[in-house]
């Protein structure tokens, strides 16, 4: 065992690099440093996957392979190796000649899918996708499965959760939310946005923020944030997380409420146990449970009454202009505005799943062969107008909006759904453990939540299954009900 | 040659990482994360320098250098092969033991001297130094010299140049500064280097650095500027060159100069061929070539008239306080004072080569074995006082002053006079090659001069040794005498 995570830690030093490698690309790297770095990540990858592999070269990982089976194995050191084999059989299953296949398309793909969304012309980007859903397939029988071929894909960004699961979870969910939104569409209409416009200028809104997401929890010491167009959370290892974030001039919500969301999954990162780093014990969960930790600072303590109860005064003071002239019911009114909207990341908390669902349902069918590749653009229409009421102009603002088809991610979308229904069953839990949560919210006092966070959720690495994990610590299977409940008690008013 | 270059290129994919997380370091990585920063660029190190063993372990090099020593090879196949052969020899000639042993020597011994510098304590680094030349000189023993264990490190910063030819050329230097400092010190007791204080805010600093470098020919599309405690330049390859600067918020031109040395080096950095990166071809000559480009850059025309005479109007318009009142003339005083005083990288053009003549005499006392290093406080006091007229009030202000020696630097100092007398040397030609040197400058036009640079030095790599390139450009061997009489012109109305 003690080599093992030698050989682990080793490989984490380099995956450490790897994870800078991408922040530097995305925020400071100068234009015409593109094509080496594509080759340095490629470099550095190769190295990566061939250490790995080389693991079990002497065959160490298969001794404590067969070890674990025969049950000699305890503690902690039983969920190391379960996830390395895991992870070994998986990469192994892969062919070297497959994998540079799909890694060459999809970096073709994304050119060609940014393209086609520019000129608005699905067909451009058609053969790539058929490309992509036809290895995403042959990916899906190399690996395994046992109903449906979107199992294999999904179990890759949600271990544990099968697409029969998936579909009854986001079912419930979409027999609620389709009914609530038409019931509460009409009282939002009043709500203006514009009464929180205002001239902020970036580096105050930087300041803001800082001091935000350390109030949260968020080292600053171990951690930083920079600006990119797109933002995202990049932890390097548990002492060197680093978030991004985008701004609007006219707009401090735009930039404080992703630097909240990403500074969710820095905490994360953060909270990890840096002692085992390298193992799975310093892992995280899984891409729902990610994205649990920032939609939960995001939208159920970001979009708070006592959240902002604390940090209102202070954006006042900081722009007095226009915030001095707007009631806090009214900010907060503004910040929880449902609007059914074309693209999904600036949906709200009722839309966003929605969303997500048509994209579920799309691609499962998808994978699963049982539409034609040439008919998404007028299924998608169909779908939206259905569980949105939205008319689609064109298909740019449409089934080409995300990235993500185009970079070979399928089985991702439903993750951000799920990450919404763990983070309301979770925070129930939460304020059940932890006393007077909004009073200390108020008080500013973030630090038990943190900590609550830090002990049943992040402490654990991968020691636990997503679906273990949640009914370890809330006590039920994942829901939609928590969630559910969540928006209901949120627009009882707009009922 | 294909298979030897592809190889080459790999390494260079690594070696790019690495430069990127030495940059990172001083730059962006937050606090906590250095524990684990330094184990990976010790993990990345050790592949880089395997890979680069491998190359042999096939006997690819040995094979190349058989036909290269039976002039089989052409072109720049030739510098190729000679130059790799080189490098595989010499670090095949240090057992990795003894690699380990002094990289963990400095590493600790960095920590003792930064503590002794604060604490003036020279007893404090004393056995700590000691250490370090014992294992400098067991080093120059595994390398092999001919006359002195001096030459050996030396010849690892300049390549081609042994100590008595650095001997006599730094003496003869010598000579000529020491009466030339007492003849010019009066007359630069009444510049007033208060006149050009003020307040500049850092952002507007930067704009204004950023829009000479560019004018200079640093491409920014390439590179970057960002902001560190030390100032310094990093080739990750030559499309992405970054450089850093620090900042004084009364002193505009304390950050301005900085930038523009470590863009004379980012320049020279993007000049070298980027289709052979990874080879020799496209590697800098030596360190003191390197400085050549920085310190011509700095002094030679970054203190001249003509280029002051264009920018000074944009320095006046964008901060008219204080430079609106100051006459240029009196502002090129100012900038080109000459102040003996205790710290080298604070000296004017004059005395900053008497600090170096300073540090060459010692460090080769020390590694031939013919000083008492307990002394070397005693040593330094009395040079200082007999070379600059300096009384050293502190061995903090005095021999522990500078990093390189606590790092394993020996043989380093001399490289920044060679550079100042390089950049003489090629200036001198360069004025002939390029008619109206000096009005272009005025104009704004600097252009030719970085053309001329790309063409006659950066574009060669490490095609030629420093000396062998500075003869070929200027049709002499390095000497002094360019460097001597630009001091002359510069300072004849001082004398």
């Amino acid at each position: 065992m003690k080599e093992l995570k030698k050989r682990l830690q080793d490989i984490s030093h380099l995956s450490s690099v790897l994870a800078l490698l991408c922040w530097d690309q995305e925020v400071y790297m100068p234009k015409k440093g593109a094509d080496r770095r594509a080759a340095s990540i490629a470099e550095l990858n190769g190295i990566i996957h061939n250490k790995f592999l080389a693991i079990d070269s002497d065959g160490l990982l298969t001794k404590l392979k067969k070890e674990l089976d025969e049950n000699k194995l305890k503690g902690k050191d039983v969920v190391i190796v379960t996830e390395v084999w895991r992870n070994f059989e998986r990469e192994k299953k892969l062919p070297e000649e497959f994998v540079r296949e799909i890694a060459e398309t999809v970096s073709r793909a994304q050119g060609v899918w940014a393209e086609a969304r520019n000129k608005n012309d699905f067909k451009l980007f058609l053969p790539w996708l058929t490309k992509i859903v036809k290895l995403k397939r042959k990916e899906a029988e190399y690996i395994g499965y046992e109903k449906s071929p979107y199992d294999a894909l999904l179990d890759a960004c949600e271990p544990g959760m099968d697409s029969e699961q998936a579909l009854q979870i986001l079912n419930d969910l979409k027999d609620f939310l389709m009914p609530f939104l038409k019931e509460i569409k009409d009282s939002q209409k009043n709500i203006k946005p514009k009464i929180l416009e205002g001239k902020f200028p970036l580096d105050r809104q930087a300041v803001f923020n800082e001091m935000v997401v350390s109030k949260m929890g968020f080292d600053m010491e171990a951690g930083r944030i920079d600006k990119t167009t797109h933002p995202f959370a990049d932890g390097l290892h548990p002492n060197d997380v680093r978030i991004t974030t985008r701004y609007r001039l006219n707009d401090a919500l735009y930039s404080l409420g992703s630097v909240i969301h990403e500074a969710g999954h820095g905490i994360y990162e953060q909270g990890l146990p840096v002692e085992d780093f390298g193992t799975p014990l310093s892992e995280s969960v899984s891409l729902g449970i990610h994205e649990s930790q920032s939609r939960m600072w995001e939208n159920i303590i970001g979009k708070s009454k006592p959240f902002w109860k604390y940090f209102y005064p202070k954006l006042q003071k900081e722009f007095p202009e226009p915030f001095k002239k707007v009631a806090l019911d009214d900010f907060l009114k503004v910040i929880n505005k449902v609007a059914p909207s074309l693209i999904r990341t600036e949906a709200d908390e009722v839309t966003y799943n929605l969303h997500i669902i048509l994209r579920f349902e799309i691609e499962k069918e998808m994978i699963e062969g049982s539409i034609d590749l040439k008919d998404l653009p007028k299924i998608w229409k169909s779908k939206m107008k259905e569980y949105l009421g939205v008319d689609v102009p064109s298909d740019a603002l449409g089934v080409l909006q995300d990235v993500h088809w185009s970079i070979g991610l399928i089985g991702y979308f439903p993750t951000y759904a799920f990450g919404n229904l763990y983070s309301a069953q979770f925070f129930s839990k939460m304020k059940k453990d932890i006393p007077d949560t909004d009073k200390k919210m108020v008080k500013g006092d973030f630090v038990e939540i943190k900590k609550w966070l830090n002990k049943k959720i992040h402490a654990h690495g991968k020691t636990y299954k997503a679906g273990e994990l949640v009914k370890k610590v809330t006590g039920e299977d994942l829901n939609s009900r928590y969630f559910i409940e969540y928006l209901k008690e949120k627009y009882k008013k707009a009922r």
